[in-house]
This record gives C-alpha cells, sequence and structure tokens, in this order.
C-alpha cells in the first residue's frame, strides 16, 4: 500500500500522552501482524528518553519524529509513509502535538496521501483542527474537548455501542472517544488495513467478555 | 487499611509480561486515587532500565522489587504491604514470575495478610501456583494456561460477560481472563478497595460503549 510489504503504523506521543490508548492501539496492531513505530513528539530540546504518560507510566519511545524522514509529494520513493498515522489523547500530550509545526507536517502529508489512514482518540482530534486537516470530517472525541471541535468538525454527539468508531470515508478519518472505546477503534484499524478475518483473529483471544 | 492512609498497589512486571494489561490495571488504579508502584521482576543481575513487553513496548519500572522492604509476619510495622498485589499476563513475563523465590515471597506475604488483595490475569495465576499460595482458590485465566492450573485451582471454565471477573472471597483473590477483560478487572479492584461510587467515577469518563 505504501511501496513496503509490511503494514506499518506510526502512533505519536508526548509527555501526558494517555497510556492506555496508546498501548491499547500499539498492542491490538502488533497482534494483527502491523509493524508499529512509536515517535516521541516532546520539543526535540528536551532529552529524557521515556515519555511521562498521563497517568505516570514511562513509555520508550521508538525514535523521535524529527528523525524519521518526513514524506513528501515531490519524492517519487513512497515507503516513507505509514499505512496509518494514529494520535491517542490525554489533554497535555496532545496539547503539545497541536502546538508542534513538525505534528502538522507529518498529518498534512498522511492526510494528503491516497490509501493511508489517519486515527485519533479523546482529545486526538484537536491534533488534527491544529494541524488543518479534514476540515467539515465527521469526527467523534471525548466530550471534554467537544466545544473545541464542534465547528471545525461535523462533530458526532454521543456515538454509542457499534457507532462508537466515526469514520468519515472521505479523510480515511477513524476516531472515537476514550480509553474505554480505544480497543474498538484499534480492531476497526486493523479491520481497515488487514480485512475482516484479520481482525477476528486478533479479537478472539483478546478474551472479551 | 495497611497503615499508611494511602491506598497502595504494587503491579509486578518483567520481560514480556502483557503491555496493555499491566497498563490499564495501572491507569485505573491511578484514576481511583490509588498510588500505584512498578516493580521490575526480571532476575535483578540484568540492569536494563526498562522492561521489554510482549508486543514490544517498553516501560519503564519505579523500581526493582529486590529494592522494595519485604513485609513479614513477625514485622508490627504493616507500612510495607500494598493493598493489593497484581500480576499481569504474557506468558514469558509470568514465567519469569513463577520462577522467582523473590517474587513467591512477596506473594505468600500478601496472600497471608487479611485486608489485603491479590489480583492476576491471562496468564498471571500461574504464578500463584508457583508461589504456592490460594491451592483450591476459584481462579480463572487465559484458556492457553487453563491445562497447567485446573488440578491447583477450582478452575472456572468460559466465564463471560458479568461473570468475567473471578473472586475467590476467601482467597481474598481476583482473576479475570485477557487484556479484553482487564479493564473488567482493574474497575473491580477499584471497587473491592474504595466502593462502588469511586468505581463509577472512574468508569464514566473513560467512554465505554
Ligand atoms: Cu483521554
Amino acid at each position: 500500500m505504501t511501496g513496503t510489504d509490511k503494514t506499518r503504523a506510526l502512533v505519536l506521543i508526548a509527555d501526558g500522552t494517555e497510556e492506555m490508548e496508546a498501548v491499547i492501539t500499539i498492542d491490538v496492531l502488533v497482534r494483527a501482524g502491523i509493524e508499529v513505530t512509536i515517535a516521541n513528539t516532546n520539543p526535540s530540546e528536551s532529552s529524557a528518553e521515556s515519555i511521562k504518560c498521563s497517568r505516570g507510566v514511562r513509555i520508550v519511545p521508538d525514535t523521535h519524529l524529527s528523525a524519521l524522514p518526513l514524506p513528501t509529494p515531490a519524492d517519487p520513493d513512497t515507503s516513507f509513509y505509514y499505512d496509518v498515522l494514529m494520535i491517542p489523547g490525554g489533554g497535555p500530550g496532545a496539547q503539545t502535538m497541536a502546538a508542534s509545526t513538525l505534528v502538522h507536517q507529518w498529518v498534512h502529508a498522511h492526510y494528503s496521501k491516497p490509501g493511508v489512514l489517519l486515527a485519533a482518540v479523546c482529545a486526538g482530534p484537536t491534533v488534527l483542527k491544529a494541524a488543518g486537516v479534514a476540515k467539515g470530517a465527521q469526527v467523534t472525541s471525548h466530550p471534554s474537548v467537544r466545544d473545541q471541535l464542534k465547528d471545525y468538525f461535523e462533530y458526532r454527539d454521543d456515538v454509542k455501542g457499534s457507532e462508537i468508531v466515526v469514520k468519515d470515508e472521505k479523510a480515511q478519518l477513524l476516531t472515537s472517544r476514550g480509553p474505554g472505546s480505544t480497543f474498538e477503534l484499534a480492531l476497526r484499524i486493523v479491520e481497515e488495513l488487514k480485512g475482516k478475518e484479520v481482525m477476528e483473529s486478533v479479537r478472539g483471544p483478546m478474551m472479551f467478555p
């Protein structure tokens, strides 16, 4: 899909990222055979080796985002694109990403590339707005950031049950509401990228109620 | 409950621990105002600063288990006990803990202390068996380790829905099946330690489907 055989995901994290939203997504995607890169998006002058997430869990990123080659439409080599770019919530983490020009560039590049998914959960969709992509797309989020999003997106309120993951077909964008719906979001990413059969083979052994 | 006002949890991790099971538990407990210590149980000669979990997420522990004071019944100071000792799954992580004499000592100490909870998910209950506690207790686990457990515990097969967390009252032991039921286990720990109202105040904002 992106010039390599391997399906690849890029998950952005920063200090204050919601650790469940990041880790559930990463783990479920790895279970589906997707190669996941965890990128630190803290301002690059901050040199800490681990990210301190919203409830104190410290995660070691694979790389800083600034160390990855930013794909551009002019470049004939499309192998720098990921198949999905995922933005977890956690207010302070999302604020750091929303303020980062580099994150805006990565979001733009992947939004503009046909066949590439964007995914965001909880406060994550605020980063899409800050990057200026997907205006008018159908989106949901954690209710705590609804008011920041409702005039920019076509906001979907109170989605529940099987509707808890919102897809905007045109923007190739998946969004959901919080840690409690991140399994659903991650499994939906798997289904979009690898098909329903793979998704079900990943879901079964996780032992949902 | 244990000599301090603060409710405290000890979560054991090792290389190969299931990262969702650890992180969901830690995060949900912190949301409930519980102080969580994440202890490295790798053989202490291994000096890596981070734990490499089952799907590649690297987590920085708060301490090595050997650096914490092991509570003993003879000690009049009960402040070394935690209110809950939690063992996540992930086969290789659970095997490391099952082979650790130090982990056995910690499990024994907390099992023997009235008012203290044990919790285990997925392959975690194999560590309880290895430590020689809770024989005959009602337990569930991931089906992949059922055969290791069914003669030692009173094994509960195929628990689902609202039954997916199994409590043994006598052993003060909570068990569940996998990453997909770890939210339920963590919320049950919160309910046992802090009451139903706190549990519900934590569950709501996580936005379950
Ligand atoms: Cu969140």
